[in-house]
């Protein structure tokens, strides 16, 4: 049985792709923070968005990365954000993708994640598995020596780059490679997909990673706060997706890090 | 006028292209070193190509990843990587390219990157300028604090995992950020097509850079050893590759990590 949100947000989706990838050389605004920029295109395919699931689904409530005071409920609320990888689209880069996710009483229930570049729709249901249109999604086995480890830099947040950097020395040696498209929805995608094994970023927001938390377990893997404890959708948190065989080394690693920055800062 | 290399060479990279993504689980093998992969494509693409480019060019030299004693003279050779991003290939990830380079007299004269998930066929020859296609490909002018700046983990060698972590550790706070795709011939046509500002990789061989030295050097930008001076087509070398606005800053913050590491090296 399709699903009541796939149904309805997928042709939205469609649609908000056309509209998304019709911008040639769309205006660029800065957000003030580094590397914080917003187009013209996020803003109107927010709209687009929020108008069209509104009229779908008109008691939901909108959280997202382009709007003003969000507060999470335990209402159905549709996490959005309308280009994530801002940067590589009006770089032309061809990696940006627009994430819906959406909350129930707090928790992450559905996901969708729609690249127009290669026109592939990832989609999950909690309890009913994830997919790339009718394709069945599943996360690799592969080993720590071997795996390859997408991450994010967490741009805006200057006082990250430092434990981020570090991370990427101590990773290198004891993984296979790592990659950075510049897409956290994307790079959640290739988990689920078995395209990478495992992803991590110091501070990603709620719009970065509630559809793709529901896409990376339906598909197998394992999602958490990498400092521990569940995500929040609520706020912002540190993210690590991985594949099960992994996942604990990861965050052991990933926590190990973290201690030895915070330990020499405090010296 | 057409140049007398791209003539013959494009419709062998068309072949050897549609050959390459016809493998859907090519057979992979362990070269020995960290991350060292080959598979039975990489072989696939390499003979074809030798074989097809030999009876184009009967007196022509290959220098190619997956041959055995390489060696460069002053005759027309061509320097060809079968598939760049041999680990992406294999994981699916679609971002892989056939690298085709040609030197005369040990120096670069022409280059052909030909990715065929895009149908993107990226040449230049020296004097003559560089093209995606039929299009005119120019480096941007983007400054270093809002550059895009790709890199490569030199992931074959360990001893060089430290300063590739240091410098990502250095470029965050001075960068707008980075990327790591997995291939550097197509983070060099990146560079060449304004998409990212800058590529440098602490160890790369002829076939990876030596197309792509020639298509970036033909938009507009600099490619160069990291170290100082130019780069050899006879052996491996560092290699930054950048828009002329932040090659030299770009080369003096990466000297400096390696002279940081060295020193710390022998402390």
């Amino acid at each position: 049985m399709k699903s009541e949100f796939l149904g309805a947000i997928a042709p939205i989706l469609n649609e908000a792709g056309r509209m998304m990838t019709a911008y040639h050389d769309p205006k660029v605004y800065d957000k003030g923070r580094h590397a914080d920029f917003v187009t013209e295109a996020d803003l109107a395919v927010q709209s687009f968005l929020i108008e069209r699931l509104s009229a779908a689904f008109p008691s939901a409530k909108f959280f997202a990365e382009e709007k003003k005071d969000n507060e999470l409920t335990d209402a159905l609320t549709f996490i959005i954000d309308p280009i994530d990888g801002t940067t590589n689209f009006f770089r032309h880069r061809a990696c940006s993708a627009i994430s819906v996710g959406v909350a129930e009483g707090r928790k992450p229930v559905f996901g969708a994640i729609y690249n127009p570049y290669r026109n592939e729709l990832y989609h999950a249901e909690a309890g009913r598995g994830a997919y790339c249109g009718d394709e069945r999604l599943h996360v690799s086995d592969t080993p720590l020596e071997q795996a390859l480890v997408g991450f994010g830099t967490a741009p805006y947040y200057n006082d990250l780059f430092e434990v981020t950097g570090r991370t990427l020395t101590a990773l290198l040696p004891v993984c296979g490679d790592i990659r950075r498209t510049g897409s956290a929805c994307i790079d959640l995608c290739d988990v689920a997909a078995g395209r990478s094994d495992a992803h991590f970023e110091w501070l990603l927001q709620p719009w970065d990673y509630c559809a793709g938390t529901v896409i990376v377990r339906e598909a197998g893997g394992r999602c958490g706060c990498i400092l521990g404890g569940d995500v929040s959708l609520e706020r912002g948190a540190s993210h690590l997706a991985a594949n099960p065989r992994i996942y604990d080394a990861l965050q052991l690693l990933l926590q190990s890090v973290w201690k030895e920055v915070k330990e020499k800062a405090t010296l």
